[in-house]
Order: structure tokens, then C-alpha cells, then sequence
């Protein structure tokens, strides 16, 4: 397996394009084949998200994302008018519009502005390409706070996942704002599709906390394009890893981020433990500001582990702090290392920081994914007026 | 009923005093009854947390709590040094130590200091008074982040119930480094007092939310010296009041609190509901940062409920914002209201924001209070070294 640039159109029988005009952007993805879709949690449901979860697992044939509005607590309008995007550009590429899939990201309540829309879309078809500005385009359409652009691709076996992403915040357990595009020339049903989806969103974008907050507007999309044969159990290792760099992506683009936080958590007694005391740690704002501050204050890890409702025994504890190259072990089985301190105070200064602490109770093991809690996330969400 | 001034030692019967000496301070209360607690439900308890729990519900003659290092993750030493404080305020008293509780207070991981205890329990108990400046003295003892002074005293049918409290940030679900110290005259069991502790707790401390943390520390004491007979409604009531307004202080005074914010929840399908999704909204970033940034930005109050799990559906919410003098409907039944959110945008320069939500499903309600999310909380978070 190998990570290799660019992104959905790396994937042989993909085309992307993306307008982006202000504050508002439109992307459409073409790529023939079975597809999944796994979607938000939240009972708010967006109106996209109703309509393209309906249709999937199924057939995709395209795939129509907006930025600008969410298209969330807009009552009937609001699927009428995702049902109208599917169908424009379902209408210009000739293919069914139940083979279509609706997207959108924004502020909830507003209806997405259909002029703009109707106006963009042949432009955007007009612009469908295989090339890698293809899908950079596509990638760029559908940023919002985002400062990153956010795809990659792995080939294994031949076969080709390439995905991209959006996301920065009201990001946590179970996906949020944030929408990922995956495509792929394997062959495989739309039944394995989405297996293969459910197991690598598990462990990668729902192990993802940014702020705590979770969207009504979540989807992954993955569509396969069925040209190349590959054993499921590789397509799963490809996927997961395609999956996992793009949470990671979306948590170092945080609102307000400056610094990558990864907690590691094993000896759980279950893997449910492991998960959650790995995100009760990533999603504490007192382990966050500390990270921020760059302060070693293992104490607020450790209370974040004991909160979370996974077993712990304060003695068999071993916790740990690295900048991914050095690490430094703050307690060693319940006891606090003397010294230790002032060494992972150095380490904090980084911006990559990894978090890892062994329960010493189990086997099970489980890693999430976030970011600094900042002054500029509060800039950014107390001032975000679209 | 009614809201008189003070604190613990409006309560016939009761004494205190406190000591506050840079980053470290003690508080010493005396009144002797029967008395019952609530605890962290961190998995790592605090020492303290370990020896108080186990002597109560139970008679107690005295309350020493030590603010300036939490004596959590202490191990033994840290259990033989809260029992210590206990026996030194037990001897100096003339009672058995084991009708002392102990609380503490500060960062994890670092033993209390107990030269300094030792060297200031006598001039605590020297220092034990009925006048309002004892309750005073040991309110201001176990400030840290605190920047207000918390004491509450109810009277209801001749019987006083006076509670002193601290906490400001780790504040969730379940309590957090909060720690409330309540005492009452009526003459009720330490099984009594319990289930109307809990009960009294369920409702006002357990639906605060400053930032999501929960520390291992707190803790919630009653004692009552029983010189009063009252009816145990009637003591609910008194208690209710009294955790509700120690709770709103809390909230209040929240680590870089700017606003106060209220959460209404009625229409719930059940109590669970309504309370998941009142703390929901107090806890979402977005909404803290919203109200912070004086944004009426309902979609995110929406989303929250939305992920909170509780039964919602959207033609059926009903959605309004209040400064608690004037309200402004923003939804209603699933539509949302012309031209009302210029008006809510001028309500959320208040101080004080109201949150209802009405989900027409059920005759169920809940309130949780908390407040916004702003600069100073990350300040005071990424830079507090003790």
C-alpha cells in the first residue's frame, strides 16, 4: 500500500471540477459505479442528507455538493431544492437523478440559493476533468472555514482510493460538518461498499473531536467504479488508511488549530473503553487549552480518562507524552515519574502531540484524533456571520 | 420561602472560618448532625472524595477543606494525608476523626501541603465564629479560578438551609471541581437528607455545564443539626433553592464567563429527553460562541438538541430566546418566524440569555444553566500553572 498525490481523479474513470465564487461553491464529482454512504447521527437531518441517504447503498453516478448553506431545517423546500440539484445536473450529464448525490455545508436554516446554483451548474459540468486540478477544484468548492485543502490517495493492489474532504469545525463523535467524497476503479458491491465504509469511519472520522459539536449535514460517500478485481480485506486496509488521513487533515485544520493532538490509548478492557477514554481526552477543553498553552498537565488527561465511563485503576496507569519522534513517560503505573516534568514541558512546545496512556487492564486499544482549543476558535465562532 | 442573606452560619448552630495565604487556603466548618453526601462520578477519585464517601451517610461533626493542590492521584500517601486533616481538626475539636470530612481542591497529581495545614488549623479553629464574616472567610478559603464569592441561605417554615460553594471551570455533567457545603437546623435522618441531596442535586448541579470537564474532586455535603422539625417536602423545596442558586453562581462565574446562559427545555417525551438536550445546548461550543459573539445563531441551538439523542422532531420545535425580561420566538412549529431574528440580535447584548425550546412531544421539562465561551477561558485554561 502506498499513499501517491492527488486526489478523486487520481482514480482512473473520475472527473471533478469545483466553482468557488464568495461565499458560496459548488462541486460535482462523475464517476459511474456501486456506492454507500454512511451519514450523520444528529435527528436534525439536513435535507441532502435525507435525500442521498435514501438512495445509497445503490448505483452513484454523480455527485453534487454546495457550500454556502446547509440546507438544514428547511422543511419541505429545502428537500424539493436538494432534489433540484441532483436533478440539473442529473439533466446535463444525461443520467438518472436518483443516481445522484446531494451534499451541502453552511448555516442551518437558510435555503441554499438556487439562481446561483441553476447558473452554475453547466459551467461546473463544463468543466469536468480527470486531470488533478479536477479534483483540487472540487476539494476548494467545498471549503468553508476551512484553511486547507484536504485529499489523498492510496493504491494498493493496483486499485486506486482517492477521497476528499471538508471539515474544520462542529466536528465530533460521529462525524459533523464535515463531507468526504471516496472513490474507487475496485469492484465490489454496493453491500461491501458500505461494510468496508462503516468499519473505516469507525475508526477514523468518528474518532475525530474538534469542538464536541456534531453536524445535521455529515456524509462519506464512496462509489466504486468496478474496473479492477481486489480481495476485501486489502480494499479495507486502502480505505481505512485513506479514511484515517483524512480525519487527521480535518483535526490539524481545526477552527482556531495550532497544533495536532493524536491520544493513544491501549490495556483497555474493551475496545468501547479504549474509545472512549481516547476521545474523552481529545474532547476535554482543559487537555485542549493546556495543549495550547503548552503545558505538561498530565493531571487533566488523567481525569478526562476517569470521566469518560471506561475501567481504570489509578495504579496500573502508565501515561505518556511525545512530540511522535521523543517521548517522555509522566507515570509508570500509578506512580508519577520524578523529573519527568520538565522534560515533556520541552516536548509541548511542538506541534504535533501525541498523547498515549496504557490502562494496564486489557488488550484493547483505540486512537483519536483533534486539536488546541485557541483564541481563534472563539474568533471564529463568536464572529462567524456568512 | 424565602432567600435571606448569608451563608453557612445563618444556620443556627453552625461555625466557620477560613484562611486564604496566597495560592492555598483552608476553610473549617463546624455543625454537628446527621449528614449525607454526593460524589464525583470520575473513576480516579480524589482522596478526599475516598475518605469522605465512606463515612457518610453518617453523623459529622466538622467540614476541612484545602484549596491549592487536589489531592487526586496521590495514592496512599494522598488517603493518609486526607485522614490526617481530618484527625488535626478532629484533635483541635475534641471530636472522633471520623465525623470530619475532607475536601480539596487544585491541580492533580501533587500532594497537599501538609506543613502549611498543620500550621494553620489552629488559627481556623481559633478563628471558628456564628458571625456572617466565618461563612464569608471560608467561602473566599476555597476560591481558585473563582473570581465571586458563593453562599446562599433559604428559609422555609422557620427552618434555614445556608450552603457555601466554589467552582468555576472542569464543570460538568455529574459536578465538576465544585465543591458545596450546605448546612440546615431541620431535624431530618442521614437517609433523609441523602435522598433529598440527590434529589436537590439531580436538578440544579448536575445541569451546569461550564466546559464539559468533570474533575475527581467534587463533592456536595449536607448536615443538618436537627434542632428543627420540618416536613421533608417542604425541606426539598428549601434544598431545591438552595443547589439551584449555588449552581447558577457556578455558572455564573464561570472560567471566563461573559454571559449567563439558561436552558429551557418542555415538550420532551421524557425527563431523560429534555434533560440531554438542555445540557446539550449549554455544553455546544458553537452555542457558547455564539452567545459570547451576542449572534442569535438558533441553527446551532437546533443542531445541538438534535445530537443530543433526545426524541425531536422538526415540524414540531419551537424555538425562543430571552434576556429573561423580553422574548423573541424564532421558530415556531418548525417555521421559522419573519423578521424576529433582527430583534433577538438586540436581546443578545444582554448578560443574561434565555434558551427555551419547546419540542411538542411530551409534557416533560428540564433547565440547565451554563455560560459563554470566550477568550478569557482559554486564557485563563492554556496558562494556569498553580
Amino acid at each position: 500500500m502506498k499513499l501517491i498525490e492527488g486526489g478523486v481523479c487520481a482514480v482512473p474513470g473520475v472527473k471533478a471540477y469545483g466553482i468557488k465564487e464568495g461565499k458560496q461553491g459548488l462541486a460535482i464529482i462523475a464517476g459511474k459505479g456501486n456506492a454507500a454512504g454512511v451519514f450523520t447521527q444528529n435527528k436534525i437531518r439536513a435535507a441532502p442528507v435525507i435525500v442521498t441517504s435514501r438512495r445509497l447503498p445503490g448505483v452513484m453516478n454523480a455527485i453534487v455538493a454546495y457550500s454556502g448553506s446547509a440546507n438544514a431545517f428547511t422543511g419541505k423546500k429545502g428537500i424539493e431544492d436538494a432534489e433540484k440539484m441532483a436533478f440539473l445536473v442529473a439533466g446535463a450529464l444525461g443520467v438518472d437523478p436518483e443516481s445522484v448525490g446531494v451534499a451541502s455545508t453552511g448555516i442551518i436554516g437558510r435555503p441554499v440559493n438556487m439562481d446561483w446554483i441553476e447558473y452554475h451548474v453547466k459551467e461546473a459540468i463544463n468543466g469536468l476533468t480527470s486531470e488533478p486540478s479536477g479534483s483540487e477544484a472540487a476539494a476548494r468548492a467545498i471549503m468553508t472555514t476551512d484553511t486547507a485543502l484536504k485529499q489523498v490517495v492510496v493504491e494498493v493492489d493496483g486499485v486506486h482510493i482517492g477521497g476528499i474532504a471538508k471539515g474544520s469545525g462542529m466536528i465530533e463523535p460521529n462525524m459533523a460538518t464535515m463531507l468526504a467524497f471516496i472513490y474507487t476503479d475496485a469492484k465490489l458491491s454496493s453491500e461491501s461498499l458500505y461494510k468496508c465504509l462503516k468499519t473505516a469511519v469507525d475508526n477514523s472520522f468518528n474518532m475525530l473531536v474538534v469542538d464536541g459539536d456534531t453536524s445535521t449535514n455529515d456524509m462519506v460517500l464512496l462509489t466504486a467504479t468496478g474496473k479492477k478485481r481486489i480481495d476485501e480485506s486489502k480494499f479495507q486496509e486502502g480505505l481505512n488508511r485513506v479514511c484515517a488521513e483524512l480525519a487527521k487533515m480535518i483535526a490539524r485544520d481545526g477552527e482556531g488549530a495550532t497544533k495536532f493532538i493524536e491520544v493513544r490509548i491501549k490495556g483497555a478492557r474493551s475496545e468501547e473503553d479504549a474509545r472512549k477514554a481516547a476521545k474523552a481526552v481529545v474532547r476535554s477543553p482543559l487537555v485542549k487549552t493546556a495543549v495550547y498553552g503548552a503545558d505538561p498537565n498530565w493531571g487533566r488527561i488523567i481525569a478526562a480518562i476517569g470521566r469518560s465511563g471506561t475501567d481504570v485503576e489509578e495504579e496500573r496507569i502508565t501515561l505518556a507524552l511525545s512530540d511522535s519522534h521523543k517521548t517522555v513517560t509522566l507515570v509508570k503505573e500509578g506512580n508519577i515519574v520524578e523529573g519527568a516534568l520538565a522534560q515533556a514541558k520541552a516536548l509541548m512546545a511542538k506541534d504535533v502531540i501525541v498523547i498515549s496512556a496504557d490502562l494496564g487492564l486489557g488488550k484493547h486499544e483505540a486512537t483519536a484524533w483533534g486539536c488546541d482549543l485557541t483564541y481563534d476558535y472563539i474568533r471564529i465562532n463568536a464572529k462567524y456571520i456568512m
